[in-house]
């Protein structure tokens, strides 16, 4: 991967993050990474669509990367995840609230409207849902059960990031942590 | 309130349900909405930020009155909530996956960008959190306990309905129901 390459990806990356991808422009990713024009037609010839998938993509790998990094630096599940919302927690109040969700208004935005991004969108879900339901397999909880409280575990995240920022706080993620830890307790 | 300002209120609604304000254009507003161009500077002075508001307050007074009917009809809580999502699924089905969540992007787009828009997000929620806490203590939950786990509530839907949409199955919100039930029960 090249230096433009890059830069256009992260960009973008970022400016979904916050506006998703139909009020962002090529123009502004070109204005925003600094890369020359010409290399954004070099590198995704297809357009938009290309590099907003390719930027979900990004996105995703380096959400389950640290993800299963947490994950797997604590032995007991409940306490893994935890140790992982609490992170998040900070990464959030660090960014004044600004981050935390980096495909949640593109998942949203492209579920009926883009065939190309929204499987990007959902890759980057299932990669997110197998870390969390190989740590609760490696628990001892039986596969068909963790496949469900992974589905859960992730949705509750997706959703609590989204009412942590709304409200400038990260109680609900704290909430949601609790009654996560509540749920594999149980289930353990 | 007039034909026209409704009008211009309820399209706005489905429009940023799907591609969030900022991607939005009055102009855009005007022409799906069929109201006379005057009309949306003689409603809303204020522009699009007011219109948003506005919007964002209608889709939730809807929404907080269909769960708080749903909720009211059934006594056990645990029973309700299944009742409401079950309900839930179904819309999110036959709109082809196209709705379910009417402030999801708007939130997230608003949280750092406008106060304005945030705040009436912020009602929005907080109106949810409210019906689905009332119905927990109703149950005899204690206050506390009802509001943290109405917060969680609050987060799993949404989170659920983000990933029924991404993956075109209701299958995250019947899970998500499934173990919102048994929070619920341990709590009873």
């Amino acid at each position: 991967m090249t230096n433009s390459r890059e830069q256009i990806l992260l960009t973008t990356r970022d400016l979904i993050e916050n506006q998703g991808f139909q009020a962002t422009g090529l123009n502004e990713i070109v204005r925003e990474s600094g890369a020359p024009k010409g290399s954004i037609y070099y590198y995704f010839p297809e357009g938009k669509e290309e590099i907003v998938a390719e930027a979900v993509r990004i996105a995703g790998l380096h959400m389950t990367e640290h993800i299963r990094s947490h994950l797997e630096s604590v032995e007991d599940a409940a306490e893994a995840i935890q140790s992982f919302l609490a992170d998040l927690a900070k990464h959030i109040e660090e960014t004044g609230f600004h981050a935390g969700g980096p495909i949640t208004i593109v998942a949203s935005e492209s579920a009926t409207t883009s065939e190309r991004i929204n499987l990007a969108c959902q890759e980057v879900y299932s990669g997110l849902h197998e870390a969390f339901a190989a740590k609760l397999r490696s628990n001892g909880i039986e596969a068909e059960r963790a496949a469900s409280l992974a589905w859960t575990i992730n949705s509750t995240i997706e959703g609590a990031v989204i009412l942590s920022r709304t409200f400038h706080t990260v109680n609900p993620l704290l909430e949601a942590s609790q009654q996560l830890t509540s749920l594999i307790r149980y289930c353990q």
